[in-house]
């Protein structure tokens, strides 16, 4: 990073980025715009941005590593060719752009931009999911501080106005409890895997489709969209959840066994972000479960994102769409530059500090594979009596070898927490040839 | 009317009104709200705001006929004891409220009440769908001459924030089509219907629950839905239509044989509003269609509302929940509410007048009801072949009596005028007991 001087925050505000109110904005003088990151979506943002022609928009600078092969590329067509094409970010925090688009995800150095941009009194509009999930609040005050906007409409369910619906049509309700797909990498692998193929082909496939990445760790393992439920949390239930604490199952444990044992419920398995307002506490998960196949959730197929958000007023209010892919988020990007352009401020409600708790009062599905013997399902049974959870179902598919036996045993409601002091007592079996797998089970209003 | 003198358009605003633009929005000073309307809508916004105490919202004034019958009703226990009850609507209009919430629908006398509203210096909150379908553009013309909001994300699909969501997340994409099913009237009238029950027995039901009028034309025939469709097309295409140019195909036409039909076709009947951008023309159209299983159109069941958006760039984004109902539609005005207290701004884009054509290049469905005898078919197929429709199948189920056969054929995609052509000459064979029903079918991806 050089010290090339960039406007500090007290430098006085040129006088047109802050006109006098106008309810109704007339094309403002033009909105001009740096791109940080020019990959899939930068690149689809300069198409956009070329082909939709909006007015007040002007694309004018582009931060990559690089230029010369990004500016080598098909996509770089799209941009104009005043457009100034730059290394060194420095160029573009201290040019004359007025909004910085920054693209390149991950706190660092994604942090230090925004904030630089911010103090110099540039807006940004970002699909930063991880940094606006641990520090959406404190960049928020900074904007605020320094007249400008900080806008993130693409960091949640892509393409998907989730979070302007939420914030510009919600606001009005007491939102109580949201679940959502909003990984479509794991959505991609489990609605494959739901028509017969195994995780690891499946996953091979999303990595080479460009779905999953090299390490698909934040995707598998349910580090992305815990991100998201944090954010979604905030804008819908105006709860800050320190992410950290949000408990995260990854799907990696899901085996075709149990999508065979899933359809037997009427249910079929997908990761599920889920948040339950409860006094100041927030029950919060990120894990995959057992979904009916009459609940909207299980609607998603593929790639496609859906968020179930739940009034005390206003009921379930679904969105559903292309949650990820360069033009999907583009469209939000975009979006989210007009507000910008028009001085469209979003709608902003006091958001407090919960606690999390992963805890969840839910019927649970619990896989054993064991090497069978008699008293099996006896001294499972008596474990599940001991923490005081009743069982609902006990199934066993034929055709599984003795001596590697799947079957599953549903639960009445109760707690994760109480299910999984259970499980870990039936992990010590010696039949048990497998850490028992325990999932929740959605129930249809969900 | 009485001639008391309101506020004139050219009266200096007060200071209070036109702050300087503020990005992030601390708490504002109150903004007092005056309701048009104290029926159901309005009741559920008196309780959602006491319920919520949402900060800088404060209930003024209500405007009702026959206040102290009002004012006994349960509901009225939310209404503060510091609010105005009036029967004097001028009363509202000259008071210091800052925003009017309409709440009584209909063109007369809501466009003038409204316009004294604006011309005052109030912002306007309003579930109108016939007032904003067919006098949108003048009233938002004057709600910015006047530097005040006129929001109105309650007259599309009550509790779903449609509205706000298009407007505020898909600016950025170029939308070419719209699908929905905006009326929960008729929603609940034919997901009833497909399980078995007849038109004119939900019909009753629906209007002892209250869903639907004693008069319930404006619902099954459309012209509620049309208008709605008109609101989206222009918020989401940029598209001015005459809500009078869109045909409209009542659903009392629909009898149970033509569910135990659809159903052989693995589609059930819903009440569609479509429009298709296509250069300088709308196709648009209100009518009871054929709508696959397989189709997220189909999910929708009892009172529910769904949109399906599609765009060039996004792809589809379905928004679906509870669009009608005291709670949820009072959960968009407060919603909208807030909006005007934090002076947010919605995006604006160009809107283009269009012209509007009911025709659908798609597949249809003619069901005919005849006094059976050789020929029927090759004259029915003849009729078609003329006008050069292919026919797709011939349908024709067991169980009917001759004398008043039902059978049905479905074309290949063709022109909604070309098939029309085609029935009314068919409708002349004198075995026709009815004239033919002719709906269209949506394909899977429509």
């Amino acid at each position: 990073m050089t010290t090339r001087k960039v406007a500090s925050k007290t430098s006085v505000k040129p006088p047109a980025k802050a006109p006098a109110k106008k309810t109704a904005p007339t094309p403002k003088a033009t909105t001009r715009i740096a791109l940080i990151g020019f990959g899939t979506v930068g690149s689809s943002v300069a198409k956009l941005l070329a082909e939709l022609k909006l007015p007040g928009l002007e694309l004018t600078h582009i931060f990559n590593r690089d230029v010369a092969r990004k500016r080598a590329l098909p996509t770089a067509k799209f941009v104009p060719k005043s457009v100034v094409w730059t290394d060194d970010v420095n160029v573009l925090l201290a040019s004359d752009a007025d909004v910085i688009v920054e693209l390149v995800g991950g706190l660092t150095p994604a942090e230090s931009w925004i904030k630089k941009a911010l103090a110099a009194g540039k807006s940004v509009v970002t699909a930063n999911k991880q940094l606006i999930a641990y520090r959406g609040p404190g960049l928020m005050k900074l904007a605020a501080a320094n007249g400008v906007y900080l806008l993130h409409g693409a960091a949640v369910a892509g393409g998907v106005p989730v979070i302007p619906g939420i914030l510009q049509g919600l606001g009005g309700d007491q939102v109580t409890r949201l679940s959502g797909i909003v990984n479509g990498t794991c959505n991609y692998i489990l609605s494959r895997m739901e028509t017969g193929a195994d995780y690891l082909t499946v996953l091979a496939d999303a990595q080479q489709l460009g779905y999953a990445e090299a390490d698909p760790s934040a995707d598998v393992d349910g580090y992305d969209a815990r991100a998201k439920l944090c954010i979604l949390a905030r804008i819908a239930m105006h709860a800050e959840l320190n992410p950290d604490d949000v408990p995260t199952q990854s799907i990696s444990v899901i085996d075709a066994v149990d999508f065979a044992y899933a359809k037997e419920l009427n249910c079929t398995i997908r990761q599920i972000s889920s948040a339950q307002a409860d006094g100041t506490t927030v029950h919060a998960r990120v894990a995959p479960m057992l979904v009916p196949l009459s609940s909207p959730i299980a609607w998603s197929h593929g790639t496609q994102n859906m968020v179930v958000s739940s009034g005390r007023f206003g009921g379930d209010v679904v969105f559903s769409g292309h949650g990820a892919g360069g033009e999907p988020t583009a469209v939000a990007v975009v979006s989210d530059l007009l507000a910008v352009s028009q001085k469209c401020a979003t709608v902003q409600l006091p958001i407090r500090k919960r606690t999390v708790t992963g805890d969840f009062l839910a019927p649970h599905y619990l896989r054993f594979i064991v090497d069978d013997k008699p008293g099996i399902v006896s001294a499972i049974s008596g474990a599940l009596s001991k923490v005081g959870a009743n069982i609902d179902s006990i199934l066993q598919r034929p055709g599984y070898p003795k001596h590697r036996l799947a079957f599953v045993v549903t639960t009445e409601p109760c707690l994760t927490s109480t299910i999984e002091q259970a499980v870990s007592s039936i992990a010590k079996m010696d039949c048990m040839l497998e850490r028992p797998l325990c999932l929740q089970m959605l129930e249809r209003n969900d």
